[in-house]
């Protein structure tokens, strides 16, 4: 048995599984076969029994192979299930060919060794992985992003202010309790349907745009999905103001890390001197959309409360998960994540830019704003917004809808998981489809 | 240089580890030195450069060293921080020698290898791991959670009722607002923390053992903490009951599968046929309390509501852990692990219970279920519970209070995190620390 190389430098293990992965659905191998055994297959392919296991495992995670116990792995049934010809199934259902609405992120953006390196770090802690997380986040990671804040975002707190969860909704479900005197949030606009559905689950009225509510979510880097930001002047305004009226303010810290046109602008934390402000990040932007890591820093009077009631909560972020980013952090990977990520889409962001221009010439209005990693683009068209992006679907284009006002619709397409390469076609498919409607 | 191995069975990279470990905090290798590189340490102690790697992100994990980027690895100054002789410390504050308290688990109840495995297969699907999880939980696992609980307790569901979060709090906090009908709830007994807290918080009213509550939270398995289980009469009751008046059951079926004195009792979601009865499962004590992995299966009414209003919350739940679980479970290891953990468990609890008899004799009325990991213990004492604790405290003994009656204590002991060796001479120390107060 001969391995067929080819000729990307994938990692071997990922060989061993392309070329079993072949087999397999060209039928070759047949359903219910037994595979070789790791031992045997290592020696006819002169490779070693890891690699082997590896590229077993992925086959079995992706349904090719399944583990019967004490026997060996058998090929499954997929080989039937997966049609012959996708293009059959394409006259159902077209694939989207160019996607600008996705929230998954480039391929280029995340070094996965790395991270792979620190997950394996963390997995060796058999000891800490025996034992519940604290219920606040582990002390070491709650250190790091002290400093880490505090040298990033002048953010001033100690690390007992800081509370660690999954994701920001699970944060803003041990807030949301501690707010019971207050009545009213108001928030940016509706598109936060994230934060408004956990302040609306616990009894809140939502309001928008309006500075008498009793708290004031914003996310001063991310204003607009187009990526408008806060300026400091507003910034300080909305701080005076928090403080006169005794409004609390969260600050939603989000893609803060994106603004590129400008030097980063202060947070509210750092500029209201930590009082008053509820400071609110986020990992997944910057590392991988699946890590579910996000982190709010309270001010003296919440934190205090926060303590007294701790013990109600148990942790929701992934103890490992935890124990990785915390040494991650520690080994400067994180700062350099940021760079690498501002370089690549503030990159891909011109590009884009270039591509609708070039596409659309002054057919089209665009907004692009000093941060983040979409444009707005704005369209005359006779037909709803919901129609035009199935028209789009149908040819194979995925964009999100911003708004849309007769005979108008804004629309808003992101640079982040699309290649570059892409942009140019995709921009002019999306024109004849535009073309078409008029 | 030469590399001294001690006799445990330890892997390559913790014997490096230790060794490094030791060197720093003798002194011998000062704060602020270079570490060899990998390479040349590889060389020195002929073993291979992951080896070195290995151990050296775990001790930069656990703060031996640090790294400096394009240079290398340099000791802290973490020699200087540690006490010499720790029993300096210890005089002010006790160690706890036996720890009958504790939530952790038996270090040889959990087979790291087989876990690290799935994790790092997990880890290598790139593709899925760039874009955020479904909301609901991945679908490959809800496949594979759904035949695991129709086969182990005849769970009647589809995988689209299944909804998947990090604990049962992310899950409770889904499933309250689509309760909002209803306005009060019945638990067992305040002991039950953590779901109480998040029905408060969305403002339910919380009742004890009342049957005329909207909504009854059961835990057949773990009806009280020394493992008293619901007999299948009284299930029956509790289900005609609830059809009748049209109460909902919460059924969190905790440690259902450490009942070992008798077969495992059907859950009331099959003995209702999968009708007004939400099913709530969950892996801490199954496999790693710190991995944060639960679901909740839906009614086909509450199922259809969820649906609706999926798009408001995030999943919670680490991807790469689902995706490791799913796997795990598929290959047969969760199986394996309940019978290890039922054989382990029964085993440990029997001991514990010969123990403290040994120890008390006719002093204590000992309480213990057909389930679970833990026993009652009832003492005639004069002192106040916490008062009796903190004794135990500063004797190094941790045990758990159940309930304080005049001159008359109920203490809970766990099996779970102590070895097997430590129950007898613990158990002769908790005897004197409670003669000492008679």
């Amino acid at each position: 048995m001969a391995l067929e190389l080819d000729n990307t430098n994938h990692h071997l293990y990922m060989r061993v599984y392309q070329y079993y992965k072949n087999l397999i659905l060209s039928g070759k191998l047949r359903a219910g076969t037994k595979m070789p055994s790791l031992r045997r297959c290592a020696q006819q392919l002169q490779i070693s029994r890891t690699t082997v296991e590896a590229a077993y495992l992925l086959l079995a995670a992706d349904g090719y192979i399944i583990s019967r116990a004490q026997s060996g792995y058998y090929i499954t049934d997929i080989a039937a299930k997966t049609p012959v010809h996708p293009s059959a199934k394409k006259e159902t259902a077209p694939a989207i060919r160019y996607d600008f609405a996705s929230s998954g992120v480039d391929r280029e953006s995340f070094h996965f060794d790395v991270w792979r390196r620190y997950i394996k770090s963390a997995l060796r802690q058999d000891e800490r992985l025996l034992s519940y997380g604290s219920p606040q986040g582990e002390p070491e990671l709650r250190d790091v992003l002290c400093s880490y804040i505090h040298e990033r975002r002048n953010v001033i707190c100690s690390p007992d202010d800081i509370v660690i969860g999954a994701g920001i909704q699970s944060l803003l479900h041990i807030l949301c309790p501690l707010l019971s005197n207050r009545q009213t949030v108001s928030f940016p606009n509706p598109s936060f349907l994230q934060g408004i559905s956990i302040f609306e689950d616990h009894g809140f009225q939502i309001r928008y745009r309006d500075k008498d509510s009793e708290i004031i979510y914003v996310s001063p880097a991310h204003m607009t999905k187009w990526g408008e930001i806060m300026p400091v002047s507003r910034r300080l305004e909305l701080i005076r103001h928090a403080a006169q009226r005794q409004r609390l303010i969260l600050e939603d810290d989000y893609e803060n890390e994106f603004v590129y046109m400008q030097r980063p602008t202060p947070s509210l934390q750092s500029l209201a001197a930590g009082q008053g402000v509820v400071y609110l990040g986020s990992f997944s932007r910057l590392l991988l959309p699946s890590i579910r890591l996000s982190f709010m820093v309270l001010p003296p009077d919440l934190s205090k409360s926060y303590q007294r009631i701790s013990g109600r909560y148990n942790q929701t972020a992934s103890k490992m998960e935890q124990i990785a980013l915390c040494q991650f952090i520690r080994d400067g990977h994180l700062a350099s994540q940021i760079r690498r990520l501002r370089r690549l889409y503030s990159g891909k962001l011109k590009e884009l830019y270039q591509a609708v221009q070039s596409a659309f010439g002054a057919n089209a209005r665009i907004r692009v704003g000093s941060a983040g990693i979409s444009l707005s683009l704005t369209l005359t068209c006779s037909l709803s917004g919901s129609a035009f992006l199935s028209l789009c679907a149908q040819n194979g284009i995925r964009v999100g809808l911003l708004q849309e006002q007769e005979k108008e619709l804004e629309l808003i397409l992101s640079c982040s998981s699309s290649p570059v390469s892409d942009f140019l076609p995709g921009c002019q498919a999306l024109f004849q489809v535009w073309q078409s409607t008029q």
